[in-house]
């Protein structure tokens, strides 16, 4: 039962910007994709089509330590650090080598998505609330 | 009848690139921006929710003359350039004051979508293929 | 002096995701666009051209109420919400008319930008500290 | 002496749009991907720091044969398809498993960048220019 994955990931050059690092918008981006690594690991995936079920966040949060540079090849490591009938919360650690480059976190929601209905708060489908667990605290 | 729109717009920071000039790639998103404003002068969304009908791009083709820089306010201007019965084509100019910046062309389908089936081309709804027609020639 | 900046913006096709609603990354772009518009309206470019100072961010957090879909007009208000010798802390509210859309926050350090040498963090430019002075709270 | 290149890439949440598909103008940064990775191929960066050379882009075109959805695994071959002292056109071939889904062509320049004075074409450096030669043409 999956708790964390690890992301290996390199630098693009439109993900850079005229300081010559990554965006800020750009980590959000690269812990949604461990996110969803971490699904398919699971066996799942956050957005299988034809299902009236989706998995929108209520909030994400990111500090930055260090910057990231084009073509920099680095690691983001997440976990799940909470689970309730209707939210999962990850936490992410990014890594460059060695180097803590940013940590975040996300919280997302089950909703029912019926087309023309507002999204409305469900409980987890039972084939997704029994493959994840909480994984163990990241060590720094 | 619409025929052609002039859309203003100012470079925003995560849309430039380690260079310090904006992403190529931008280029084709201010086109379907001015394309989009386009069809709203004409009464239409491209985008109507609800409806099982949508607008894909058969090709793009963009031609870079000059770079953009951050917080410059540009100037794209699109004209319909050729309608069929399933295709529309667009060009456009993008100034930075009298600079040519970029010139370009898209062309769109239309299709059906309905949810499970693959996509097919279909012609323009009348209330569509009636909005709009060959704008005249761009002067330069 | 300003202390707040209130921005009108309208949803992009390329801004939402195959939920039908805005990606989530995008809200940190539209807080950071407020952003810079405020710093235009204090007489200021966060980035001008040549200059040795950069404005990294910190930390970012987005707590997300509502959805935004394709060509929803909304609005973001941002406000300075602390200012140290070295760092500036910006909260943000978006609505769709009277719907409260997302809230966040973001925090950004000064810092020494030479070629070739790390960023270090240094107090705000004279003119820069100046033209800023933390606004009055959000009434809701 | 690279002459072509294949990437393989997985499409993410965030590249994909309303209408269910990746949005057309991620098939540009695609080809982008792939031309860096043909760069990494020959021992070379694009965007190597603190180097006065650039490489921005003079023209794209993409024709979109199919559409891309989330987490497809596609392919993007690219190759070298003419090389001039100051140009280099590169093109490209999208494909899921067997099904063709774009192509296209991106041509760039090489600039010299020196600190506010504008862009000018130069020769290709020769560290540059000896390691690419002109590939042999896709056979379909």
């Amino acid at each position: 039962m999956p708790s964390e994955h690890r992301l290996k990931r390199r630098v693009q050059f439109y993900e850079t910007d005229l300081a010559g690092i990554v965006h800020f918008s750009w980590f959000f981006r690269y812990m949604e994709e461990a996110e969803h690594a971490l699904w398919r690991a699971a066996g799942l995936s956050i957005a299988k089509f034809g299902e009236e079920v989706g998995y929108p966040r209520l909030a994400a949060n990111c500090q930055f330590h260090a910057p990231l540079r084009f073509e920099d090849e680095f690691e983001v490591r997440i976990r799940v650090a909470e689970i309730t009938r209707r939210t999962m919360r990850y936490e992410c650690r990014l890594f460059l080598g060695e180097t803590a480059i940013a940590s975040g976190s996300t919280t997302i929601a089950c909703v029912s998505k019926k087309l023309g209905e507002p999204m409305k708060a469900i409980d987890f489908p039972a084939n997704v609330a029994g493959r994840f667990e909480v994984g163990p605290a990241f060590s720094a």
